[in-house]
């Protein structure tokens, strides 16, 4: 029997532990299911004979190793920083890895030793990242084998709420860290490639540059750029890319809403606010506004933002409650982005009828036999329920599909990597269709930026 | 002979030196003056036979504790994070000390030191920090004799050119560290208290939230906060004050084109751009816009920003050269402030005939016999030459001045200060006067924020 550890078992554990289960006895796999807490990891097991849940605090570095030990493979579903002890404990002790994260400079360093022992730590393989290297590198590498030269490749990933759970007048619901939403974009500029030509686009900017995208049956969407667009350039072998953009999908008219609260100074995390334990929602919102004796709250915000009187935009800050008197997030000394999270997280929660939906999409521009061509690839996967999201789909199925590919010697180049070779992205994306992952390619006109290579 | 050693003798110092110079035979002083450049030092003793230049490297700690022990009192006139060795020294040796230069928590660290010695460290006791200290607790000391309690406290300070060299669309030059004005306002939140109320200002809207402020002679001047306005509310002994409020002038209409700049991303200095030694103005601001194949960069800063056809803030970035195809910064790994910085350092200087100025404006708003009062106090000074400019004058007159009452026994209370006792700050604005930087104080009608109590 192939042992498995999987440490951490929260939500988006649930459909790998699920695969993985499922696999057990034709597979003759053995899970033990680690989480700091014991009734989770039990939950999660759903009593399966060839699981055991375990109560495991990692910083408990003797019952880490001893269960690091017993496996073949180690799953590590724990947040990002967390992975490096665990990664030092599977190269003492000769396990592969595999995790969701992006490769910090610290795994980075593991690569000569993990290859000088034959061990495979992939990371970047849940959804993005993950999916989307997988995915692009399908089609960049079947343009190269026909002799296709890359010269665009736009990339879109948006963790969204299902048409029929789409509710709310922002058209989004929290799937997965809201923390990371409301921090979205901050600590750096956005940075890209255009026919050439770099371009930055500062956080104040940011919500306010993005384009629309149409996906069929699904409608229309905005992607606002990534931090670091071009992190990828070398690894996917385009450093000569005329055209590289990395963004987050959202539906219409989120980002220019959302905007204004950045315009406020609401999503700051770098200070605490005074008092803001005893600070209603109205409160909250005043504090970015000029002082004023008698004018109010919300003609104040409307001019500081130029607002009209019959934009729509209004009700969405209405539907946050910005302006209630009465409601308080009781929070001690938040910053202004804890103190909207609160907000957001009652707002924008996935109730227990909903459904998510994961909604990616590629642009792949190239020229074949002396033609500018352009192949558009869409994925829109929608979750089960509130366990089984798309979320929790895309990001551990590719996570469980490896790590039995690993098992059973399919995936076999050693050390440090990510999804973006042939032999591991090929069985794996085959494998996730039949979990309604499914990319849809089609060639449309090359549009680019420049398609007639006007001087600028 | 008292022997003062003035470490530092750059272009602050000028004034300072003078002042010494012109005591030094009356006074029994000797000036000794270390520069890492000797030729600066030795221009700036000006043949005096009370002065000896060096040539002074402080990381040469020998050479550093040998002109310290022979001190009896230090000036340092260095980079605010280059007192702390010489404070050591001072401590060690038993020397007094003065700085221009905000108290840092590790120069804090040392009063309980100096106090056991005997020692004053006189720190902030320059233009702002320092002659604002001084200038503000004269009058919240007189309303407090009087009984008065202090309920509002607004001060304002700029940097800023003479009327008469007042030549560009700006109507600002440099007459500090231009480095610092790219980089004003950044860091972290604006954050002050109105009416007891706190308000916040992101710095995205920093350079759009800015008030009048009317100075007799000199027209108008518009002010945006500093980051801290509440860091001397404890100190001032103002705690249950409704209003404090610090901020920066400049002349009417530089913010809102200044915030432009900002909204481009220009002043980011978290990221060194792409081939930015290549890169002409033109092309700098071209990477903050979209990238289009035809369209001007033009066309594509005026709808970015929404710059109408005909308003006139336009020629204020046609001044700066930013649509130039020609001209190049030249700088390696330029960050967008760096390059911006060059931009500016070209247009903004002060020419060899050009006088700067300097202007502050202290509101003070009180309660006495049941009445609502305010006094409006206000100071312009203006250069000489170049040499001996307003900002020379009052950052280096007061720490001069300070310097020689220390000595001679006029100010006795040890341990790391600021001016803000009577015993400091009396005869140093009182001799300043005769040097014209004079304080015209006027009593106004309360304004205030909310002078009728009106409920908000």
């Amino acid at each position: 029997m192939r042992n498995i550890l999987i440490i951490g078992a929260g939500r988006s554990a649930s459909s790998l532990i699920k695969y993985l289960l499922n696999k057990a006895i034709a597979e003759d796999l053995h899970l033990t299911i680690a989480d700091l807490s014991l009734e989770l990891a039990k939950k999660k097991t759903n009593n399966h004979p060839n699981a055991t849940p375990i109560l495991l605090d990692i910083s408990n570095v003797e019952n880490r190793q001893k269960e690091i030990q017993k496996a073949d493979i180690v799953i590590s579903m724990l947040p990002a920083h967390l992975h490096i002890e665990i990664a030092e404990d599977c190269l003492t002790f000769n396990k592969h890895m595999v995790t969701a994260s992006y490769i910090s400079p610290k795994m980075q360093e593991l690569d000569s030793q993990a290859k000088e022992k034959g061990l495979i730590f992939m990371n970047e393989i849940g959804l993005d990242p993950g999916i989307d290297h997988m995915s692009a590198m399908k089609i960049i590498d079947e343009i190269r084998e026909k002799g296709g030269k890359m010269i665009q490749f736009e990339s879109f990933c948006g963790g969204l709420v299902a048409p029929e759970s789409d509710t709310n007048l922002w058209n989004y619901k929290f799937s997965w860290n809201p923390r990371n939403v409301v921090l979205a974009g901050q600590g750096g500029v956005s940075k890209f490639i255009q026919e050439g030509k770099y371009k930055y686009i500062p956080y104040n900017k940011l919500f306010r540059r993005t384009e629309f995208l149409e996906v069929e049956g699904y409608g229309r969407f905005e992607g606002y750029a990534n931090r670091d667009s071009l992190k990828y350039r070398s690894i996917y072998g385009l450093d000569n890319i005329l055209t590289m953009y990395r963004g987050t999908l959202r539906r219409v008219g989120y980002s220019k809403a959302w905007d204004m609260l950045v315009q406020l100074g609401m999503t700051d995390d770098g200070y605490p606010m005074e008092n803001s334990e005893n600070m209603s929602y109205r409160d909250f919102t005043n504090s970015f506004l000029a002082y004023h004796p008698t004018d109010s709250v919300e003609l104040k915000l409307r001019h500081y933002l130029k607002i009209d009187q019959d934009d729509v935009i209004w009700d969405k800050f209405v539907e946050l409650d910005l302006f209630d008197g009465d409601k308080k997030a009781g929070i001690k000394n938040a910053t202004p982005a804890q103190y909207l999270e609160h907000i957001l997280a009652e707002k924008w929660a996935l109730q227990p009828e909903d459904k998510d939906m994961i909604v990616m999409y590629h642009k792949f521009g190239f020229e074949l036999d002396g033609k500018k061509k352009q192949i558009d690839s869409t994925m829109v996967c929608l979750g089960d329920d509130q366990t089984y999201t798309a979320m929790a789909k895309t990001v551990g199925l590719p996570v469980a599909i490896a790590t039995l590919q690993i098992l059973n010697g399919n995936i076999t180049t050693p050390g440090v990597q990510l999804p973006i070779k042939k032999e591991v992205y090929e069985p794996i994306l085959k494998e996730l269709e039949s979990f309604g992952v499914i990319f849809t390619d089609k060639e449309v006109p090359y549009m680019g930026y420049n398609p007639n290579n006007v001087g600028s």
